[in-house]
């Protein structure tokens, strides 16, 4: 059911005959490979009439031969070749969907250098060899196009690169993992600890049997790296994000935080600061305290959400599944369908998809010890009223203003337990500089009652 | 500090002279119309290098040029004749922000006539004549674009013209009407009537002096119909959308709603229905009931979300300021990149911003009569068991199933009086047929010991 847009329209232009298909190679028929093909197939007559023309999947490279047969059938050619799909001559995009940034990298040069679009969904590749990735895009007057390398089925790519294309960015803040999303909502909800609630991740498929990509932050890291460079008009600078993940919490942190009326989420933050003490860009993933009551706390499992404050546009916020087969496969698609509407046009259209270029010198990345915000902090004291002072003895003389302190006991059965066991000096600070919470904790680390190394999380107000 | 992109690449191509800039001529200069020029002013570098040319204001037409020139300054010729500037020599798009359904509709079709691209704020206009001015559009090979009609600065149109574009939609909810939702909000959170809830807004600037459009709900049904025709592929139909505003509220129902576990809303919903009782589409803006723990049910004051169930894609929420001066600038904005990334191509590359077409025949907009979902009614009753008896039975009658039923007693100063009052049988049904509820609250309305209007709204459970 096919239907040509220009046959509607009494055109005034000459009679242009129906554009060809789109003809698509993939690389990768695993998740999200699968949940492309399958969803193409499904919506085709749909996908066609909104791209105006069709887009056909011509030849597929996949490891496996028998499971590709099973998911795109016999009229899809097929090969173990990967550099075969991405310099084939009946191919006008490849799509790269197999992962890693190792020969993935070969494979998309490959192909940009053949004169073919490319579609990823490989945040991993980008992060790392993105900068030789866009130019080499550039040069060829091709697109490289990855919404579906962030943020799942959310089109937080276009929303950033044209939807707020009018906006000077101030910041953005990203539940950007689901991995950590679910582990983290089980921790605050279920009041597992980590370990407890990352096997039940992995039982339910939220996690992978070697999860450290995701539990780490290193996934975040590499998907805030996209952002940023898309928001803030700086280059990929993977190795500038300062990267915590969530490994180091525990159920009293989930539990001390919402007694204070926080949540706790693995966060990704870039941030322009231009005050007195910084100009430039605050890039970082750790996990951080959100108001409980704001809607981001509130994304929970394996969701994702992305928060952006534009000069203009004021603060937008873009919620959804973070991952998943046909999930990923709606934003592989709506590049596709992007692709699709170029129609051959000269480079100034692709300008839509090459590396964002910044019109003034972009902001240069901040140290960590430049950062600003309120911060949790939760030192373990031999006894609880020598520990205040001692705590607030040491946020004084570092100036660091507090806002609140607690006092929390746990039990040796755990949180909730009453019988003797350990104290803790909770504090939430006001707006503080990281280096003097850091001299702060180096000296309630030397203080006499001190019972253990004491945890810093940062808070973000989302405002 | 314009940066020409192409200049940034070593191209294959021949050198490509810098493309001049997109001129835009402006109908309006009001709220939306000054924010735009700010914004366009402010931002004009980034905006230009990345829209790949610049965007200049040549002229703009204003009913007080007094007020125009402290908005633009001396250098934009200034004129009070809107089809001057439609239809200028000199401007590639006209930008219409002055609003209403009446004039700006000569103008906009003579701007298309004339081969000139519309961007426009005015979803009165599109919902009123947008079958008309699409199929110009259409016509001339030029592109009509209204991101900044619904949802502020919220790229929802984007989102789903091309984020969305490889799922077939299910359904859509949105909060898109500021004003209301800040009056439902003071009520809920204020314990407000409805009147005083209403007079605040007008205070504080959320609600005009003549609130009509707003609390009736026509505001709201006109950006439906606008949303439905993108994700559903049907013809614009707004004297089709069910229409019922906030007006007959009372303090009492956000009460109520709040027992019950809800928050009341004034939404609009677009639901495809391919049961065995209706095919086609649910098209309705009403007050309903949404669980309060529901992200949309925490959007609150005058933002707008919509939410989005793709069948590929799950589902997505954007959020965002409903309106706004550059908040609707941001919107208008992004529409005039869109266009100015067009440079002149062939008319497929304005398949994106044309009417949608469906690929099958669009569903049918069903009656109000066919609706499925649950149900909250208050009937204000002489006696309570006996009202209980009395409509419990009349809904037995009618085949409708009932899930919890309250008795809700409201004294003399109103809710939290204890004084003897008026006593109420509160209902929340599990899921009906409108046709079904619509002769069970006939049947009550007769019944003795009923004491007035029964009220009725609508759940919407958002899954």
């Amino acid at each position: 059911m096919y239907l040509d847009p220009q046959s509607l329209a009494p055109s005034s232009s000459p009679a242009t005959p129906a554009p060809r298909p789109l003809r698509v190679g993939m690389i990768g028929i695993g998740t999200v490979g699968a949940g492309t093909f399958r969803v193409l197939a499904r919506n085709q007559a749909e996908i066609a009439a909104r791209a105006g023309r069709g887009i056909e999947v011509v030849v597929v490279c996949a490891r496996n031969l028998a499971r590709a047969v099973d998911v795109v059938g016999t009229g899809v050619a097929l090969t173990n070749d990967p550099l075969l799909v991405a310099t084939h001559p009946d191919v006008d995009v490849v799509v790269e969907v197999a992962g890693g940034s190792g020969p993935a990298r070969d494979w998309v040069l490959a192909a940009l250098r053949a004169g073919r679009h490319v579609v990823t969904a490989n945040k991993a590749l980008l992060a790392e060899h993105g900068t030789e990735i866009f130019a080499a895009a550039r040069q060829h007057g091709v697109v490289v196009a990855y919404e579906a390398a962030v943020a799942g089925s959310i089109p937080i790519i276009k929303a950033l690169r044209e939807g707020l294309t009018a906006n000077r960015i101030e910041w953005l803040a990203g539940i950007i993992n689901g991995t950590t999303n679910f582990i983290l909502s089980r921790m605050a909800d279920a009041g597992l600890g980590f370990a407890e609630a990352l096997a039940q991740a992995q039982a339910l498929g939220y996690a992978e049997a070697d999860p450290t990509f995701d539990i780490e932050g290193i996934d975040a890291a590499h998907k805030l790296t996209l952002l940023a460079a898309l928001a803030h008009g700086v280059p990929l600078q993977l190795h500038k994000v300062h990267v915590e993940g969530i490994t180091q919490l525990q159920a009293i942190d989930m539990v001390c935080a919402e007694r204070l009326g926080y949540r706790i989420k693995l966060l990704g933050v870039a941030r322009r600061r231009d005050d007195a003490l910084a100009q430039g860009l605050e890039l970082r993933v750790h996990p951080a305290l959100l108001p409980a009551t704001h809607l981001m706390a509130q994304v929970n499992g394996s969701m994702n959400a992305v928060m952006v404050q534009g000069d203009a546009a004021g603060s937008t916020l873009y919620c959804g599944a973070g991952a998943g087969s046909e999930q990923t496969a709606s934003a592989v698609i709506a590049d596709l369908v992007d692709v699709a509407r170029l129609a051959g046009g000269a480079p100034t259209q692709h300008g839509v998809h090459a590396q964002p270029i910044a019109a003034a010198p972009a902001p240069a990345v901040l140290p960590m010890a430049a950062t600003r915000t309120r911060y949790y902090l939760r030192v373990p004291v031999a006894d609880a009223a020598q520990g205040c002072a001692q705590v607030t003895q040491a946020l004084a003389d570092c100036g660091v203003p507090l806002q609140t302190l607690l006092q929390h006991h746990e039990g040796p059965g755990g949180v909730g337990d009453l019988r003797a066991g350990q104290r803790h000096v909770v504090v939430l600070t006001q707006v503080a500089l990281e280096a003097d919470v850091d001299r702060a904790l180096a000296r309630v680390a030397g203080a006499a009652g001190v019972h253990g190394a004491a945890v810093r999380l940062r808070v973000e107000l989302l405002a």
